[in-house]
């Protein structure tokens, strides 16, 4: 007799109607058929919760008040009930301490980014995750794109030689104006120092633009010199910023982030370029990937099922043949589908090829980094992710 | 008590291993929810369809040996397991069969393209489905573009004037080498008159661009002049071809369709130019509609739930905020969010949003008058969807 | 000791103020300084000739009242004074009538496009110029730019394999409006059939893409089958045109031209389908040639002098590397310079690299079966630019 | 009696062959016919010399051994013979030599860029030319763009508002390996600071960046932080860098230059982001400016004679209606345009539209910073382009 494929189960902290991310995790996770939302605290608003829950088809006794409530409900539920996974798209400030709860209550987690409002908890978040037996899995959408695995093929691959340099920038505009003082729950939870952390937008966006750049080069940035802005007299946190770094091993470049360049959407774009060759992807066309070699002419590499030149891990990342658009929210199911298979395969930490810890903590020592570095008058601050002594002792 | 939405139970005909199309609808059904599988005939290959059915999770009991007895096995079940509508991703000549006798059996239908392999066919399922109740839709996907919507809007609303010119093409090139000698299972129906029908290109993506045409502009093909291409000495049905056209509302353009272009991806492309602006749409950029206006630096329309200048009607098929790449899955997945819907509310004959009988019957006349152009010595020949005396005798 | 290298004389017939293309030719030609311009008939209007002749820095006894007048002090000067090549860019009317007088007094010819008003006046011209050592060349000025070498190269080379199909398209939307009742000299005579001819679009822009899809390809038309268009009620000519067409060596495609699409610039663009490969080109990033081939990535062939896979016909054509944009003029300049070269080497008849006779008999035979094939039922219309009994008679 | 306008008479220093940019130039200042090349010395080499004045048409009595001949020959010749302006385009050691020395004997100068190899050497020279009654032009090539002047119209019209970011970036390719052992002339003295000075990259194409920010924007860096590189184990001078910078009128931002991003052909883009709106130009496609308005969907403006939205000075810099790319040499011609016509009209110091010595100023000054920041630990280094008190000494 065939065995139906068990889909994962999965439960949700936050998401609630108005906040945008929710529904993207969920149609995300729903779009290759591996995981069903079995349970959700979508917002403390009982009402909004209510209504986000019979929208996504719930059973009343799923929808919980408060996420502490969801993790002690589920934790009593027979194994063939109870979630496996739970997913958090709460405001920053909230993603540690559901994590860590989770965590220790034997449930993988999948986060929304950044991992953690200060480096030091993230520390203390990994050492639970270190400790136990759960994976952990971060949601660095981009980092799902088919064509940014193509680039990292291309450099591990030696197709650009040893690089030189690293531009990657991430211009937005939608908090060009004072968005967050006209009920936007996004922009305002984004611009709240207590909600959001110490950053604003180096932490909603130029994290990923990190994070994209430590991917496809393999590189490690080791130090930065910043320059952060906060283009509205009452905003508390960086709108945009630039900085110059240097990796360890020996390529430098510019990260820029904004969310104040009026007219952008959402236009991350990073290049690559080695004695050899270069590379350049943007995501707002996601399925293009150009490549530059040393005296040959330009070529462009393109996503498809049917493409030539793809790397099996490209190809495993993709859906369709060429020509039939792939985007963001393919993207992201990527990481879920990978996710998921992880948690079939029993893996424990990182899943394979999901961002997880590792990448979690780098990010957030890229945002200390640049805060210090804002703070400074000197001109490169280094970028550290090693346990401090104090969070070292702290969490012994 | 909150009650949950119920989703929208989908019965699936072909689309096993090997049959691109039917993952393609599996994954758009499943993008918003509205959709479960409950019930298929992926392969009259039992292995293939047990395969399939356990990758899907689907129980083995809802897993059909072949499409007759799916529609006699649901049909037995109660009214809260029965499938709602049965989707037709099987080759060509199968469409009108399966179609014909999941209506007659109380099912909806949502059908691959082309609807039929005759007009005659197309027109007898027609009265078969004025006769019921059921809902029957087509998976013209391009026209679950939410750009493709907005061009249709400002089309309506004036901003072109007086339409003078159309041209769509829609040049692929992966029949460029005699694919389906090498046992590719796509390419050796499309190829075989006795599966694929009369047409190959033509039925296969012509179609697509005629269907993008009228939709977009809201005109009529009265008259047109072909020139179809076989361009393999053993291939029995064209690949390619160039069209003129007129429409009865007074413009006049051309249509090209072929899949012998080498390089070419998925190109389908239209413009559109009247007496005070002009739009061009292209498919592999789904995101960017281009607006020229009389006297006026080029405008660039782009999609996204935060953007500028969209239509209520395009705004309500999009999910993301700009610069978020939405593709060709989500495309197809509107057109399966308004079909459950129309289900839902009770609608009959066809889904408002939704592509249907009337758009089959005019995709089989334009390929009719194709196929009559092409072996005429005359320029115009004329595009008739009318039902014919004989067609109605018989139908009566 | 060292003798500076002469500049090749030339007159203008034309190209007074207000006349948009004289100046173009006068920019183009003193671009590689091969060229000086030495006598001129602007004008009929005596102000318009002298305020022209000033601002060209001509002396006022070379700057003559009309063009009979022009050919005929010309004659009688000395040799090393004397014009060595006359440019008419006259309207079309007078292309023929100038030019055989020049030609009979044995001055070269550089001529506007389209060489006659009828295909009998351009052959008539063609007996003349083979009777006798002059040169004869026509601005088709886009058969000048380098990467239209290229492309003509990489099909010589059989880089694209047998060629399927070759779509060229035209469109401006400068006559969207009815500018010739606006006082609008150019789009006065270009729609007045008593000085631009029997065809108004596609003579004046319809030939520019035949020619080139010919050009390129190497093929010849053999026969088509054309739906022109006029878009106003007062005018009189063709303001666009859409037209099938199939060619001697096998290959099929569509030629639209049209100068009524609302808001396009001067969109000139041809792709070419074979079985091996593709080109795509367009006029208004002309220093990008992008080829595909089969199972590979798309390549982008850039233009400049240092830049990879380029032919040596394009090199010579490039004054620039890469990057720094060449356009328009600098592709007009390319055939002045070749001209120059080809008087300086004492070649007869055709000048190598220019367009000449050929190109202009084509150009007109085009024009012809164009507007036969409109006033026709039949599907194909031949092409045909062989001497018909009359003419030749005529000519005898 | 009509008397013809007068060309402007040129002489040249440098440019003989192999030198790319003397033959730009001469192209650039022929293209409109307003000045003509009267005399040179284009190469110490005597074959080389004598080669490059005979393709040139310069007779033998014009062709000066060296630079001091050349200033002492023409000074001798009468009023109605001798050249009016010297274009200067040796390597950089000699801008300052060469150009102090024609400016004392009376002599017009246009120069290329960089105007010095010091700051201080910039000082003297501009000591000089206020001394005197003649003109000074650098050939910021960039700035003789249409569309460059169409962004600074739209800046100080107030269509972006406050301006908040610059971003400019010029990357290219050719010295990504070590073409300066290969023999290649461009690359030698590039890279040799004796020939160059203390700046590789930064003054070579660093300026220009630096130049089009300044002038587009209107606005003045005050401090910069930079990271040079030089990627190449032997050489001597940078050849790459990143800067962040502030401006006194309040916006920050980044330049990046670099000649060894493999691939890159001369892709100078700058992006300026105001509270208001946005704009985009990228040189490779110089006839287009993307323009973003708050809440507007994104607006295209083109070049052309005939486009809609272009302002006065952006007309007067275009030849051709739209669709008809101009180009590099358009550009530069432009400037040689404005520069003849100031002559004409008896400017003194700068000439109307043309980068002069105020624009030199700027550039080592910015030169000078980067190499103090390069070599700084503090982040911000400050850029002065004011007289040193030593320099003022000197100078009095």
């Amino acid at each position: 007799m065939t065995t139906a494929k068990r889909r994962v189960r999965m439960g949700m902290i936050g998401g609630g109607e108005g906040a945008f991310i929710g529904q993207v995790h969920r149609l995300a996770a729903a779009l290759d058929g591996e995981l069903e939302l079995v349970c959700a605290s979508f917002s403390r608003d009982p009402d909004n919760n209510a209504r986000t829950g019979e929208a996504c088809g719930l059973p009343e006794r799923r929808l919980y008040p408060d996420w502490q409530s969801l993790i002690d409900g589920e934790r009593q539920l027979a194994d063939d009930e109870r979630m496996d996974v739970l997913v958090v798209v709460t405001p920053n400030h909230l993603h540690v301490p559901i994590s860590q709860a989770a965590l220790e209550a034997g449930f993988h987690v999948f986060c929304e980014k950044p991992a953690a409002t200060t480096l030091a908890d993230a520390q203390r978040l990994a050492t639970t995750l270190d400790a136990g037996d759960c994976l952990y899995g971060l949601a660095h959408t981009y980092l799902g794109y088919p064509m940014v695995w193509q680039a990292r093929r291309l450099v591990r691959d030696g197709e650009l030689g040893r690089l030189r340099k690293i531009h990657v920038e991430y211009p937005q505009g939608w908090l060009g104006t004072r968005l967050e003082a006209t009920g936007n729950k996004q922009a305002g939870w984004r611009t709240d120092p207590d909600i959001a952390g110490a950053s604003g937008c180096m932490a909603d966006i130029g994290t990923h633009a990190f994070g994209l750049a430590e991917f496809i080069s393999g590189h490690h940035v080791t130090e930065l010199c910043a320059s952060l802005g906060v283009h509205n007299e009452q905003r508390r946190l960086d709108d945009d910023g630039d900085a110059l770094f240097r990796t360890a091993e020996g390529a430098s470049g510019t990260l820029t982030a904004s969310q104040v360049c009026t007219g952008e959407e959402n236009a991350l774009k990073i290049r690559l370029y080695g004695e050899r060759g270069a590379l350049e992807w943007r995501q707002m066309e996601p399925n293009t990937l150009v490549q530059r070699r040393l005296d040959e002419p330009m070529r462009v590499l393109r996503a498809g099922i049917d493409q030539p030149g793809l790397a099996p891990e490209t190809l495993e990342r993709l859906r369709l043949p060429g020509g039939h658009p792939e985007g963001y929210l393919e993207a992201l199911a990527n990481l879920y589908r990978d996710f998921a298979c992880a948690i079939r395969r029993g893996e424990r930490g990182a899943a394979e090829g999901v961002p997880g810890m590792t990448e979690g903590l780098r990010g957030m020592a890229f945002i200390e980094a640049l805060l210090k570095s804002q703070a400074s008058t000197a001109k490169w601050t280094p970028l550290d992710d090693q346990p401090r002594q104090d969070d070292a002792e702290t969490t012994t």
